[in-house]
């Protein structure tokens, strides 16, 4: 009954596979090898942008890293949810590579909308050399809370964005399971809304550490190269990290293992409101937030239900927690949830 | 017949047991699962370092980079090798890591000498605000030309170095290649011979991505720990890092590797100098420099053996090209070398 | 009648006598000269502080970004008002030279109060090495939007700040203004209250273009030498600085600058009340935030009044604006602008 | 007898003059005075260059790491001298201002070479995204050792960059006193021989600190704005940086002082050559260098006479010794030079 994290659990057996498959021979080093050849050329097709940039790294933070210092200068802010991954968990990672970007934070919690995000991009544009130049808008879906902004959302947010002339960036850590919620293919979700440099995550659902970094206007592609080789994040045995992806890519299983997690979450979510319990997320993915009393958090955690109690005590509705499913999960982890909820006996 | 890098080869098979092994059911992310806890102690061990702080990072780039920066001021500057692969090879990774800090070359070629070492400091030492502040040494062994500091050579640099108040690090990207040839133990080459920082490669040696960072004194290990995660580099699903230097510990696996390849190498020399060629390099790890006529090499070439020809056109004793041998490469690669070394007609 | 900001004025007489007394004969280069020692101590003695390092700069941005980056690493961050001029008006400054570190910012506007500041705090504690690491706080006294903190509240910040082992930055730029207000000495508004590092302003308070930044713990006195020739901002012809700080210092020149200056605004906030406009700020120093139809503003500025209204249309009470007295305004300024509202006949 | 450094003697009493001048009523702040606008137009008439942008930044370093940060990326390295001041003496501002650039040395000393240029240049070409990218060139005019760099040479080093499609930089911290030398005007040893950015430096030749940078292509004019405020380089009273540079440029003052410095030179060179002792420098401006028995050095320096002494003991000819000559040692200085080494007795 692990919730705790999507980084937990393990991978599927087509992951070992490929890099046992993959484990054969001498390859030229630092990606210079068949299959990352054919593994770029397949995120191309699956994203239908035959002329991409594909680079694989091995996590999102790098990946996020990378792909803003990409797009913007050191002088420059980026546009995030206050409640972004790049602002709020990665330790300064953006600021790092970007050579001391700032991160302007659109206020308004999770999720940003048009109305917040232009004012935030207006309060950054009358100061002249004082303040910094606007630089990128950074979106990320599924939100840090497990919302999930639909294709006009994005749309309509890089459109604005591309009215000030700012690139978009999409931090993907769960874009398959945004894909599956709705029901859309990888381009739907990232070029053609108008996102100019997303991360296809792997990591998160189901690959040991591979994201794809995909620059959709290739012009920027030999930067990215040296700095992803300046960051100590170019792998000389590339093999292993594109035969994950190569898994990953095959007959679509970032796919199904995305909707295998939001399976689970949804009979998560069910199970939780039949209880009487309220689920905080509107739309939701493979996580969900919801308020319980803490006695009720107490009891499900000794039936060996872990996750992450947020709040320190009780709210007016109890206190908040949050679960995540990874594709592991399954029917059995949802049951034997659900079965410890019905048996809690709050103290 | 690819003696092109020892990037390119397979891994063993234990490696592919140990992730397969690790992959079962949930952990905590980020490191704090049982596994790597247990192969942080067991490098303790194997280093005789209860004390130390280690850390598994994926590439050498990153193990040098983040290890240097946890030695050095941004105002200050390194001492190396002008052959170092933090100054050649690195893509200015150490100068982005240390936030600016600068590499100061000691001139003589491949390996420093207590003479060259103490002039280069010396001459960094006279300019107070106006040059940068001296602030570490650091030592390759194996070196990038396959030459082998032995324990005394490293102990007196050492010594020079903490004279001056320097920290040293140690590049180990070969670490076990030089072990093997020394035939010494971890401790003897690291914090016995005065090395602050080592890097203990596992990539070049057998794994598929993984360096683990020995900080003997583990006053910085909070700041290398922020350093990490600030990089990208703090792996979410840590064990499958940790998994492959389970296997490569247990049982001296990287000696056992580091001599397979080694012994390659010593084949390979004999024969070269038995077939009349010059071979450049002293003392050998798995990695030799020997010079043959330009026609030579296109004859090897052409009969399939892989590797680098560094001179455009011959010298005077041909043109240099370069010979490494990964633990793979076996008696049987040794001979199809050899015989093709024989069979080669110059044109 | 010129109150757009305090950059814009002469400078007192007694600053180009000092550069003319201080312009002979041969000195040693880069601060070793006479005068520049000899200021040195005068701050020293001002500030009541004979171990402290004190250090000339020439802007504000080079002055309070150098202290931060003596005070916290590149992986921290560092607590400062939503709207402190380190975040609105120094384009990253503070992110470039702390090498990347974070701002982040106290909710509630222009002042922190031990409240909103122990919850930014607490908020960041709770991540690990996901989140950055707290560094330092930074207060600005006078504020931006010319408010006063009392020595109370400054020493309940520090004492809040230490609280959680964090040092504490003081951006005086309105150093003297603020002194000058509360009818204390520097000792009092700075160390005494728990300052760790000041910034004594002289730009905006009369001088071409000097700040002295005082550390009160010399411990980090040689690294700060080292980042501030690193920046570029050790001036070969040091004396040219000292020259002006002495001057400044001398007879308390700064103190008398700053009452001229605040007794213009006190004059101009009385003026503006008389007329039935709402001035905005509460305890101010030498500027003032008021509201007035834009019509007035018109006919002000027609007048040939010179501020900044920051609305871009009426709100309310009228759109706002900005007053700024320098120390050169007098009364003759004062007089010029009550005048001028007088005869404004808004359109 | 002061010949220790350039940066030690006072400013011509038109630079006091001229800030005299500027100090009255107000202007707008942060360079939008129209001191500053005249200025940068008299620049621009003086380099011929009626589209070039130009910034005045207050040191030289800050000047050339500007210059370079608008022309490399941190993932590249810049071409100069072994002895350039941008690697001897800037405290690792260029690595700092670059976000991590690195500077490739060209051997051979003091001088660059086509033949020296052309193979650091040939020797980072190799090594993909292993080395760093090939950023610009940076050359120094009149050079650390005293030399000047002819206009042929210059042109030819230029033309050498070019084709290799590198940008060049010319540290003109000595810019007046080379063109003296050359009997040149400034466009003839900046934009006409192929220099991109010039830096025109006023500090060693008679100001209190200002140095112009000058992009001849005027494309990264935003951003150098930007970088050099996020540097804290930009002066809010930006009128007594322009007030010293209008002065020095006013009837070719800076021509007139460099003269006057270099011919101090030449009359001590004189001197020293009839003395019978040995002149390193070749084709000398305001420095030079020469060789002495150190009895001879102590016996100079007993009269009164500061310089500065390179070797601790004597070499083959003496040791090494360096005499700087600014505006203001005239005649007199000269003589007193000259009549203290008659009367020098070596002990």
């Amino acid at each position: 009954m692990f919730f705790a994290s999507d980084n937990s659990g393990p991978v599927p057996p087509q992951v070992l596979a490929a890099l046992s498959h993959a484990n054969t021979g001498h390859v030229m080093a630092y990606g210079a090898d068949p299959l990352t050849e054919q593994v770029t050329q397949a995120i191309r097709d699956l994203f239908e942008a035959p002329e991409a940039a594909v680079y694989l790294v091995p996590t999102g933070t790098a990946a996020n890293s990378l792909a803003l210092a990409s797009l913007v200068q050191p002088f420059d802010t980026v546009f995030c949810s206050e409640r972004a991954h790049i602002h709020e968990d990665e330790c300064n990672a953006p600021e790092f590579y970007t050579g001391g970007a700032k991160l302007t934070l659109v206020r308004g919690g999770d999720m940003m909308t048009p109305t917040t995000l232009r004012s935030a991009i207006e309060a950054e544009g009358n100061r002249g050399v004082h303040g910094p130049r606007r630089g990128a808008v950074s979106i990320t879906n599924v939100t840090e809370m497990g919302n999930t902004y639909s294709l006009d959302e994005i749309r309509t947010l890089c459109d604005l964005a591309h009215a000030y002339d700012l690139p978009v960036h999409l931090d993907g850590a769960r874009f398959a399971n945004a894909c599956a919620r709705l029901r859309c293919r990888p381009a739907d979700m990232s070029w053609k809304a108008g996102v100019d440099v997303a991360v296809f995550g792997g990591t998160k659902n189901g690959l040991m550490g591979v994201e794809a970094v995909i620059l959709f206007d290739p012009a920027r592609a030999q930067e990215f190269e040296l700095r992803r080789k300046r960051a100590g994040l170019l792998f000389s045995k590339h093999r292993y990290l594109a035969a994950q992806m190569q898994a990953y890519v095959a007959d679509d299983l970032w796919e199904t293992l995305a909707q295998q997690a939001n399976a689970s979450c949804d009979a998560l979510r069910a199970g939780l409101e039949a209880h009487g319990l309220k689920v905080v997320t509107d739309t939701h993915a493979n996580l969900l937030f919801f308020r319980a009393p803490m006695s009720l958090h107490a009891a499900l955690q000794r039936e060996g239900a872990q996750y992450h109690v947020m709040d320190a005590e009780d709210g007016a509705e109890g206190a908040l927690a949050r679960l995540v499913c990874d594709w592991s999960i399954g029917q059995k982890g949802v049951n034997a949830f659900l079965t410890a909820l019905q048996q809690s006996k709050p103290v």
